[in-house]
């Protein structure tokens, strides 16, 4: 079959973009390709929101229809957060038809080499990314993020993710060149001389199980680091959040076809409620790489029983935020209070223990008590959320009863700083959107130590009195190396508090952002800049995106012959 | 303490040799900075062969005393395969002592940066290539090794895939700056601007656990790649093979003093007969990389057990050549029976499996059946080693009993195409020294099966008549696929042949070396251009020297702040 899009098409078109990313995950300046505005979208091919708006609409209760083999019945059932049925239907499938079909292009994806892949990869990304608009209502209709959210980190920011995945494959490929002429001196004797071929091999098949709150987010850099590295990928959703990842699949087959490839390379395996295939996937023979995004208890079974497969996992863990000292104490509060509230506090990346003396803070303002910093971040989240349109946007939708189940448990916890209030959402009466809640503990206490040493997911965050900034350390070090960090945040203006925060970051692999008043926030990373995760602390083995992230995904096999 | 190494110095001396490295990594052409021949020492530092032997007769029956913290006793009783007892003592350590004390210098080695570890890495090998001779000699008394593969397997060709690794190691935390400065355009309002510093953290103590045949060429990439990307080296060596690592940790610990860091980051374990501390030390807490060779099983051990580290195994594997066709008979036989001679076969790179089709094959001299190509490698190999001299400079000595044992049972298997031959060696009496076996096997015979299927790890050789060169490729690509192998090699005009094994090769990651007459050999690698192992098939689960294999030995902590 003469492909629709050949190499040099593709090549012209994303060749500049995949050299921009290359250079960017080197100097880790800012850059992105994909606009975070909605006025972007609507020009250039790409849907406008209320274009968006409609193809997700007319995708309500259809069937999807990848052209699967093995496809054996039909499954679905995702409600939205928001109150929507989907109704949308995704192939169940044979998984003995499924595999081996799905092996059967792999000769020729990997033949076609590094750079063609990527090629086919950015292709797919700008698919996707003309169907921004589609997608960000995929994603708010299966995470419950506020529609701006759903947009930008469902959209732009997880095409980045993807992007800087390629980007990272393309460069581990491109280290060892395609063939290398070898000619080693003998003295009088003829040299000897060796003519040598690399070729970068894929694993096998790729498993992403993706999770029920940043479906793209989340496994867009797995999907693409396995594809771009000559794998097959098979995409396992969350069974809530079966959608964002079922057009990702489609747009991906879509491309793969026309590009010339066998489009079974990417596939899709939705599931029964309550089947639980990701188990028997996670452990099939031809399942070589696992990317998987989710609770400590599956990842750590995953890592410890798919032994054929490298596993690369983002867990769970428990985030702090070491309050010592500010000269912004307005901005301190208002930074945090946004940090709290962001798609209410589900995200791996969210504060939970905010660290606070006892005996009170330094500010611009003055002293602060530990009772007043806690009762002025109380007031500054109020004010955040005080509006209820506000609220809504910035907050979204409980996304599963069990968020809301921890929520309403917390006020059991401690002394309540602040109480979760319930938001009415006028367009979708059927949300479930409330504000955080912020329960005191005391560090001290053996009592409470149960309480803020457990990841308790959602919009719970506990202001824990510590005796001191050295006490604030040791809390720290002890938390992310027994339970694990996404991300740790400090505010000082001692040198010396800074210090030994930055040295115990250091040693126990937490990423760490200081005295952050403006607008970024602890809980957002950027791709091609920031690491997520560092791999090197229980929260997660792997960090996005970095080498260790794409090096093992493929091997490389040399064939030589005397010259 | 004022280091007496500055680090001004150290780069001044090393850099250009580092850069030449990184460059020839990306090239993979000829490039060794470490002399294979023996002329070459004596001059500007390096000891010259009589003066090795002279250094290494007089650490004969002394202590070697590494002042290492938590010494509690002394261990040793190396015998040489060539009947020498060397009668050295080493430190037996309280690792409830040793470990600690070993992370006690992690932090300044750390802060330290990558390129400062590189250049003390690169002073290390620089010592030890001066000692190369007296290296020789010890390498020769515990591996077996006749004394021109000792002093080159065991001295520049083993200095030089440390030196790969520590290039590979610098080259991957060097693409992270140290700083970037991070600005998000806001449209109207000011952009958002953040200073971040990016720093690689070590996972630990790194343990590599040598083995008996080439305690240096095995154990340096371990070695470097760890201590180069920050961690701590506590070295376990074979009993068997104790004073070549006990050397490589003197040197070590002398070069880290004085360049102004803690000796113990390099530390020893030597154990007492029988002890077996490696299972102990896989599982302890501190120790989070591995680097092994060995037997398979007790790799996988360590891979299903030694779950808190990064564990990089090279185990063991059947190697195949497949003999098809040729346009060089001679040079065929030549350079096969070269590679079943050397070292006595006691390579994990040595062929195992000669799989010739029944109905013979065609060369340039002619049709040659199956029993003829059998009987003219025999000869050559005769040929090869007819004189014991020669023999005995190729063959070294036969390493352990095992291996011993298992040459003898081989020729109950099958007809004895070549009959191993006892060679006296005038200057060691007691070495055993013996020619290899080749016996022919039927690969059509479900009873020749199991023979030929397993590592008889020495020289032993099968010759496996098989129907087809498509037979031939099947049973090679089973072969790979269940047991592994480190290398594979073909004879072949036939282009079609040759893509069949080729494809085999690329779909089960094993590393091809096609029609080798000349003076490569299918069991060698070269570092900074060939992969040794493909870490793609069960043999080993890492390549020396690749991404793969240092990426995951540190992790990148961010520190952000806003600018």
């Amino acid at each position: 079959m003469a492909a629709e899009l050949t190499a040099h098409q593709l090549i012209d078109r994303h060749r500049p973009t995949l050299d921009q990313a290359l250079e960017t995950i080197r100097t880790r300046a800012y850059w992105s390709p994909h606009p975070e505005h909605p006025k972007a979208y609507g020009e250039n091919g790409s849907l406008d929101a209320a274009a968006g708006k409609a193809a997700f609409d007319a995708l309500l209760g259809t069937r999807l229809d990848l052209g699967q083999p093995g496809t054996d019945g039909w499954v679905g059932g995702e409600v939205s957060p928001y109150g929507i049925e989907l109704g949308v239907e995704y192939p169940h499938v044979d998984l003995d038809v499924l595999l081996p079909a799905m092996k059967a292009g792999q000769r020729a994806w990997r033949d076609a080499g590094a750079e063609a892949r990527a090629m086919v990869c950015l292709e797919i990304l700008k698919r996707i990314a003309d169907r921004t608009m589609e997608f960000a209502q995929a994603v708010m209709h299966t995470s419950g993020q506020a529609f701006m959210m759903a947009f930008q980190a469902g959209g732009p920011h997880a095409q980045d993710r993807g992007l800087e995945a390629v980007a990272y494959a393309y460069a581990e490929q491109s280290r060892t060149p395609d063939v290398a002429e070898w000619t080693k001196p003998q003295g009088k004797r003829d040299p000897l001389a060796l003519t040598k071929q690399f070729t970068p091999v894929p694993r096998g098949i790729g498993l992403v199980i993706g999770c029920n709150t940043f479906p793209t987010w989340n496994g867009y850099p797995g999907l693409f680091a396995s594809l771009a590295t000559g794998n097959a990928v098979l995409v396992k959703p969350h069974p809530r959040a079966v959608l964002p990842l079922a057009l990702t699949v489609q747009v991906a087959r879509d491309v793969l076809t026309e590009a010339g490839f066998d489009p079974n390379l990417v596939a899709l395996a939705a599931e029964r409620p309550g089947e639980g295939i990701a188990k028997t996937l996670a452990t099939r023979p031809e399942i070589r790489i696992i990317d998987y995004t989710g609770s400590t208890s599956f990842g750590d079974w995953l890592e410890a029983n798919a032994r054929q497969a490298q596993v690369f996992t983002e867990k769970a863990g428990v985030n702090t935020v070491i309050v010592e000292s500010t000269d912004d104490y307005k901005g301190m509060l208002a930074n945090l209070a946004f940090s709290l509230s962001l798609y209410s506090g589900q995200m791996c990346t969210t504060p939970q223990n905010l660290l606070i003396p006892r005996d009170g803070i330094r500010t611009d303002q003055g002293a602060k008590s530990y009772d007043e910093v806690t009762a002025d971040l109380a007031r500054a989240v109020d004010g955040l959320l005080g509006d209820d349109a506000r609220a809504n946007a910035l907050l979204g939708a409980i996304v599963n009863p069990d968020v809301k189940a921890r929520l309403e448990a917390a006020t059991g916890l401690g002394e309540v700083a602040l109480a979760s209030r319930e938001v009415a959402n006028p367009e979708f009466p059927d949300a479930v959107v409330r504000t955080p809640v912020i329960v005191k503990l005391d560090g001290a206490k053996p009592d409470d130590e149960a309480a803020y040493t457990s990841e308790c997911f959602g919009p719970v965050s506990f202001a824990v009195a510590v005796d001191s900034a050295a006490h604030a350390v040791e809390l720290l070090r002890h938390s992310v190396r027994e339970k694990g960090a996404m991300t740790v945040g400090a505010y000082t203006t001692d040198p010396e508090v800074e210090r030994s925060v930055q040295e115990a970051c250091l040693e126990e692999a937490a990423q760490l952002s200081l005295n952050l008043t403006g607008g970024v926030y602890v809980n957002q990373t950027a791709a091609f800049s920031d690491f997520h995760g560092s791999g090197g602390n229980p929260a997660a083995n792997a960090a996005l995106c970095d080498g260790a992230f794409v090096a093992n995904r493929f091997r490389v096999v040399e064939v030589r012959r005397q010259a």
